[in-house]
């Protein structure tokens, strides 16, 4: 009999993983278990289904599972892995379709079970209205509520997340609050002054911002009927709970899969875990930031996509070491667009960088064009050396993706210092002759070796 | 006396040098000597201003005679100089205010006195109707024509000008032919079959495209009634030649200043002419290729502000080389987007580069979003190397800024090798999970290193 892969959980780490063993090995079996009733699909994209840019919820789903036996990868539905057995490589699977267990052997294992949506331990939390949005159902769910009728939705978290459902809500009508508990909105990727500025914009676009502040308990009878928000009751015909998710590794450690420092499985850079024959990858693992050189857990699609590459060539005698994550994240709200990368000034003084910050306002485009609206960049760079270090940036249409630039020139180990000269491009619509980013790297280089 | 500092020539290139030097050295005396009435103004914003999209004239000034006097630089509008003596440093300069000629010393110089338009020997081309656009003047001209009916517009030119003239008319409602000599629009910038994508998507918009075919005659009696194309007769109420633009040199050559290779005045990486005490930067003269290494004359503003900026180090006792430009380059039809970077196949295998060119489509953005579009992504590579020498982009509404990726790697001698890791930003209203510029070098990769 020749070797065979098992995948747990058939999402972007799984599944990238899979696809990249099959390829590089096809007498390789490839059997993919999932527990739900969808593979492969973006997460991502669901706040654009709730809030009908998306059509239908297929339009999410990257790969079938016809797809999938087409390049020979065997994916089964509505089969947990309810235990595995490192001693005698088997998994122990439920099919919830008919209720039976079973066992499966494996020569290789991948242990890509996700992350499944964080629920604060709030008082009525589990009243009806209370959603959270991580899966496919979640999503149907969601959009269901949002198209039956128009209300006061509240949203608990100001991350990427809550500021998505945000704009879909907001777009189909609704009386939009998001509520934060920290000081400022998207307080993992930006500065607070940074996520003031998104909250100033969201407020300006009618979406109502309480920061600084918790929820105490979601009132009602059966059903939701308001937050309390520090004493205050704010009216709510729905309620979306959005302040992150978490590793999914309960499996991994009864099977006596290290977990590390994070929460999450530990790996080493080729997606090994602690378990000779057993990889993981994505959101249910733990990463190395390429610029401070911690041991991060973040839940971001490209980590599990890249990681599950770099996973599906080790399986197969490859040599490709995972070469850490800057963080990059992107969204907008409405017009505005916020990204970040990198180390902010805080997690670099922790990792031992003496961090400066600079900060420039400017346009994105020609201050004499329509389309020209302001964008702010903060560079963070490091004392002396005038390394980049990280990027934040917040502005209108076209200021998102500019956080690439910054990527690329971190990633590589770039100073600011010598920066301006690189020979971004200019025309009217679409920057100043002198690019922001450049601007803000001149800056910086002063600010960093004065 | 103190030293003086004397430009010839107010725009991008004289004024950021009159600029960094007045800022470096507070005694200097800077007198800038502008034979037009305007100075330091935005000509690439001239299309968006006959388009309408910018409302009046005075947006495209970047600063005033009021706001560098300020500054201290003394800025005479109608000030021509005619002559260079070099032996005895003085300009002489005619006043066309007054008629009166006089003379001015100099300790040193800036020659700044950027480009003309180009005008081909075309029979008939100084009829009535018949314009370029570089001058504001010409701009105001031209947005006259544009807004005083509605007809034909012949624009004899398919390079950045020339379809941004075509996107100009073409928004105010005129029927719009563009003619290019060359095989297909963008000739200077993208290979054959790219310009042939800009050419099939401005006809879908309703725009006229004619490549490889040169206009014999401008036809009419006073005024301009059809352009004679190859024997075809195309009506024509307004004529736009937009063939590009030359040097001014004669002044230079006349006093003895070295022109280059291409007609440009010669300076080295400090933007010293071969006379002592006299710089020059911009259209009016050279730049070395950070790629090819080779000698051109692009009249881009970036390159205009850069070399500025780098004679007003130098003419004041500071050490900066310009480090060379990749030719970036970006524009716009409507909602298309076309950049490119650094040398094109041709250019570097004539640069001794032993070129691969690898090219990928997909998407701007997730494909289940509205706002995905498509696009095209071509990389040129060293074989054996991986070196990125060069990328050009076309593709729908967020297309064009993804060049700044390939401009900052290009820049740093970044491979393609290993590029597919670099942390770039994913949401999908943005960019697919593994975003189409690492994509495209994943392949190149595996194409150079095959």
């Amino acid at each position: 009999m020749g070797e065979r892969l098992v995948i747990i959980g058939a999402d972007a780490a799984g599944m990238t993983a899979a696809s990249v063993a099959k390829r590089r090995r096809r007498e390789l079996e490839v059997i993919a278990f999932e527990k739900s009733a969808f593979a492969s699909y973006a997460a991502c994209g669901e706040p654009y289904y709730v809030s009908g840019d998306i059509p239908t919820l297929d339009k999410l789903i990257a790969r079938t599972p016809e797809q999938f036996a087409r390049a020979g990868i065997d994916l089964r539905h509505h089969h947990e892995v309810v235990a595995i057995d490192t001693d005698r490589q088997v998994v122990v699977v439920r099919n919830h379709a008919d209720g039976t267990s079973s066992e499966t052997g494996y020569d290789k294992l991948m242990y890509a079970t996700g992350a499944v949506a964080a629920v604060p331990p709030i008082p009525g939390i589990n009243r009806d209205g209370v959603h959270t949005l991580r899966t496919l159902d979640d999503a149907d769910d969601l959009r269901s509520v949002a198209t039956a009728s128009r209300g006061r939705v509240v949203i608990v978290g100001g991350g990427y997340i809550g500021l998505e459902v945000a704009e879909a809500f907001h777009t189909r009508g609704w009386d939009v609050t998001v509520i934060e508990g920290l000081d400022a909105l998207l307080p993992r990727t930006l500065d607070a002054d940074l996520g003031a500025k998104v909250a100033e914009a969201a407020q300006t676009m009618g979406i109502k911002v309480r920061t600084g502040v918790m929820v105490d308990a979601i009132e009602g009878t059966d059903h939701v009927t308001s937050v309390d928000c520090a004493g205050e009751m704010i009216p709510a015909d729905v309620v979306v709970v959005a302040v992150g998710s978490r590793p999914v590794v309960e499996l991994a450690a009864e099977a006596g899969i290290p977990v590390g420092p994070t929460g999450a499985v530990a790996v080493d850079d080729h997606q090994r875990t602690g378990v000779e024959g057993i990889w993981a990858a994505g959101d249910c693992c733990e990463a190395r930031h390429r610029v401070t050189g911690e041991i991060v857990n973040l839940h971001l699609a490209t980590i599990a996509n890249k990681a599950g590459r770099v996973a599906g060539f080790n399986m197969t005698g490859g040599d490709v070491a995972f070469p850490g994550t800057l963080g990059t994240a992107i969204t907008r709200l409405h017009d505005l667009e916020v990204a970040s990368t990198g180390a902010r000034h805080a997690d670099a003084l922790a990792a031992g960088i003496d961090a400066v910050d600079t900060t420039v306002s400017g346009r994105t485009a020609a201050h004499y064009m329509p389309e020209s609206s302001p964008i702010t960049v903060r560079v963070t760079t490091e004392r002396g050396s005038s390394r980049i270090v990280g990027a934040q940036i917040v502005g209108g249409a076209g200021s998102g993706k500019r956080i690439d630039v910054f990527a690329t020139a971190i990633w590589e180990g770039m100073t600011a210092q010598g920066f301006e000269w690189v020979d971004l491009a200019y025309a009217p619509p679409f920057a100043g002759v002198w690019d922001i980013s450049a601007i803000a790297l001149r800056k910086a280089a002063e600010d960093a070796l004065r």
